[in-house]
């Protein structure tokens, strides 16, 4: 049968020793752990804060708001007198303390943002934290309250002299039942501490981030982060059951549940998710906590077409159901950069226009392996998919997934680079990165040569989420570029109902772009909350509300 | 083997033909649909709505808001000229409506509450809600959102002489996406109209209900529906992606979101799940329906203690993992009454304290039956479980679900039931029945005669949510029964951080009980946001908030 043929490539082809190598060797197994997520690890490099532009002077638009008072010795001698311990403030008012111990506080890890913080505040509790911004509000003083420092639009270090209110301190995990899988840590916890801590129980955090070795979970709630299990686990809004909150009066909003289901009036956390630390701090969380699959399998597919790589998702969810943990989507462009910026080779023999990496996690390794194979041989019979590799050992599954992961650093690569984050509903998810080619070419700024600043324009991401990652590459920034880019890529997601952050969030990145995803009315709305909760403003300030 | 031979009752047993008898005798295959949740289906009985009492006569402490104005002929007046069709009023103010169709909006559908409403308007679209509102808003009528009408704590029906604004006539289906599952609808859409439509396109409604002929899903948001595929969908929080809501002064909050992912902001829609419609009305929803389960599987097993059903819940969850979508939790007093209500005999041979019902949905049959034949067989060999059947065809598993879902009809078999819908973290869940139980014998209340008042304490309920249901069957609703349960069982619940209501809401059932789940700083902000949204306090007044 023809449909036997095609399909014999991606069963044999993960058996043979040639393919275990190439894989392997293309990616030395370097890689202590999996991680899972789009973005890379994040280390703030005491080398590498030098030059980096304030934020004052990227955004001259932005003026400080006088109604904030400015920092004195007073201040300063209450919060020492409150915090007592001397490891728990930074402090440049009336200290010698040198700019590099507060430079990571005022930083941002991308080197983009940059505040001029003066005092940073490191309670050890939620009392303390309450009394904190109690005097902050009652002095007027502005606010930014700061986890791992690990976000991408600028949310989490402040502008001017914000006072930062760091949740390091904080790191206690302060229950967890092995029954339900609930879990109720403070804000502190590093992502990575707690899912090890849930490893080790059998469970498995339900939010995982190429940052988590240093985002805290706390940020993580305040930024609504998305990541790769949402399409499994789905997003925090489903799995967060409480919070522990305070507000800028210094009320604590104790609504820690430890119960799946509660139907008692408004849900008034939800409020608390994802935004970004605006209109209080998150001092502590509780979440439903999924039980860790024992059996893992990963599938790398060469496709020939947009239209096949949703077939194949349509697929995937059918025949795989429960078990599809991951769906993602490169477009060989992307996957090109990669290939090139990392001089590795492709795992698939042939070029197809997309790949598709394609994780099952289950409960019993036959049944998933059974199952995985089922669909394979299905899609290649019915022409869906073109060629594939599955895994065959934790080296060649790690592999395929840097390659996957290994993009978004890989598009820096040749001088800077354009990213946008985007929801987009399925079917015209990747007609984007096709109009923003065109026009690329079309205005003459994407070529081989240096005379061109746009190496190319790449697209990937989760497609089992519509979370697109757009990304123009370039051998240098260019007003140009800029200007063919802007608003033009919001006003093409806007047209779409799409959505200019799907996972990132707005900090203070997409402050001037809300409109484009959400209407007049809903940021009215929202204005409202702002003020309703904190009507002095000093909820970290100058940001996207 | 020790184990094996306790093991085979349960593989042989669900083979031979006299189980498939006796199940499938026991209850005759008379229902047409598997209906999964713990409440019976309801239908308004025409004949039945004699002799309700009104709730102003039940709560007389309930006065009338002299803030709201008295419905006059100008007023329907301009409701006519707005909604023109005859159809779309029942007018009892100026017309000689007869009483009887006002009835079916007044009344509940357990005839427990009963108000004065002498209007009822059916709006067609979006636009059509917004004016009636703002209409209302301007001239201080009082409004009360209204679905299904299939509520169990009184928050769809009047008190006094509120306008009902039905969605019954707002039932497009608007949009679905077949690669993504996201799927757009009008609040009007029944439950299971909405459920039907999904099946034929191979997904499934994230959410199932005992209501779903009747219940619509603007009112399933409304109050935040549980029901039973909570355990593996999730809350509604999670599930809902965007909602259209009129606000009190005619605001239209267009955020229906297809986006799986859209990280921009406060998710204000979060605030009206839940808000039984205090602070706006839903008119339509955007949901992320999953994919449909080929194949599910029922067992039914008898276990010897709680704590061993706790065990069995956790090894469940471990060893089912991914397919796990039903764990059911029953006492032998709750089984108990449903076979002597029901003239039914149990499914197992002998007696045991406890029952639990575990379904599994998954995309492979022959995976499926073997991992929970295998689960058995562990569960068995460890003496977690004492004996177990199971379901051969859909004839057994309708017979198994019928015997828990029947509990709930069956508990008012005697004369009537106190009914209590709660969370309780799952380690003391059952001690409340336990204390219940004999705080009735204690009190002298219950016994085997006529002149005792209590029948049985029953228990049961979603184990895998934590979602209890306690029953006080009785012979009659009698004083002494009532203050030996209240406010015992809310103080017992909030000793335990429990929820006085999982998912069947606040309404105006559990007005005075709030502070029991609630915290007083969660309360005044809630209170807060009711002020925010509703200054005026036109909608849905006097239920909780």
């Amino acid at each position: 049968m023809a449909c036997r043929s095609k399909l014999t490539p991606v069963l044999r082809r993960v058996a043979t020793p040639s393919l275990k190598k190439s894989v392997a060797a293309a990616h030395p197994a370097v890689y202590a752990t999996r991680c899972i997520s789009s973005t890379a690890p994040r280390q703030l490099q005491a080398s590498g804060t030098r030059g980096a532009k304030f934020t004052t002077d990227s955004y001259p638009e932005i003026k400080r708001d006088e109604r904030f008072a400015q920092l004195t010795k007073e201040h300063v001698d209450y919060f020492k007198s409150l915090l007592g311990n001397d490891s728990a403030i930074v402090d440049g008012v009336t200290g010698e303390m040198a700019k590099d111990d507060l430079q990571p506080f005022n930083l941002d890890w991308m080197r983009k943002y940059q505040g001029h913080c003066k005092l940073v505040l490191k309670p050890g509790s939620t009392e303390e934290v309450s009394k904190i911004l109690k005097y902050c509000n009652d002095n007027k003083l502005a606010v930014v309250p700061q986890g791992g420092n690990t976000g991408l639009v600028g949310g989490s270090v402040p502008v001017f002299d914000e006072i930062v209110v760091s949740t390091s301190r904080m790191k206690q995990i302060r229950f967890f039942d092995e029954v339900s899988g609930i879990l109720v840590a403070d804000a502190g916890v590093v992502l990575e501490v707690a899912d090890q801590f849930l490893a080790e129980k059998g469970y498995i955090f339900p939010l995982d981030l190429g940052a988590k070795g240093s985002c805290q979970i706390g940020g993580n709630v305040s930024t609504n982060a998305g990541g790769l299990r949402l399409l499994r686990y789905g997003s925090l809004h489903g799995t967060v059951l409480g919070i522990e909150a305070v507000l800028p009066d210094g009320t604590i909003l104790n609504d820690l549940s430890k119960l799946r289901k509660d139907n008692t009036g408004y849900d008034l956390k939800q409020l608390f998710i994802g935004a970004e630390g605006t209109i209080g701090m998150i001092t502590a969380i509780s979440i439903h906590c999924p039980q860790r699959s024992k059996a893992v399998n990963v599938a790398f597919l060469g496709v020939e077409s947009y239209e096949k790589m949703q077939q194949a998702f349509r697929e995937a969810k059918t025949q795989l159901g429960e078990i599809l943990s991951a769906f993602e989507l490169m477009d060989s462009q992307s996957l090109g950069l990669y290939y090139k910026a990392k001089d590795a080779e492709s795992a698939l023999e042939g070029e197809h226009p997309f790949y598709c990496l394609i994780e099952t996690s289950g409960s019993n390794s036959d049944h998933d392996s059974e199952k995985l194979e089922a669909f394979l041989e299905d899609i290649m019979s019915k022409e869906i998919v073109a060629d594939g590799v599955v895994a065959q050992d934790e080296t060649q599954l790690r592999s395929l997934w840097n390659s996957r992961e290994g993009i978004s650093e890989a598009s820096g690569h040749w001088g800077g680079v354009y990213k946008y984050d985007v929801s987009i509903p399925l079917k015209d998810m990747y007609q984007l990165v096709e109009d923003v080619r065109k026009r690329m070419e079309d205005a003459g700024l994407k070529g081989e040569t240096d005379d061109y600043p746009v190496v190319d324009v790449v697209g990937y991401g989760h497609m089992g989420d519509s979370n697109l990652h757009l990304n123009v590459a370039v051998r240098r920034y260019d007003k140009k570029v800029e200007e063919a880019l802007e608003p033009y890529v919001y006003e093409w997601i806007n047209s779409k109902n799409g959505s200019i952050s799907a996972e990132h969030g707005l900090g203070l990145a997409k402050k001037k772009y809300i409109g484009y995803s959400r209407n007049e009315t809903t940021v009215g709305l929202m204005k409202q909350i702002k003020n309703l909760y904190d009507p002095n403003g000093i909820m970290n300030p100058y940001k996207y509300i």
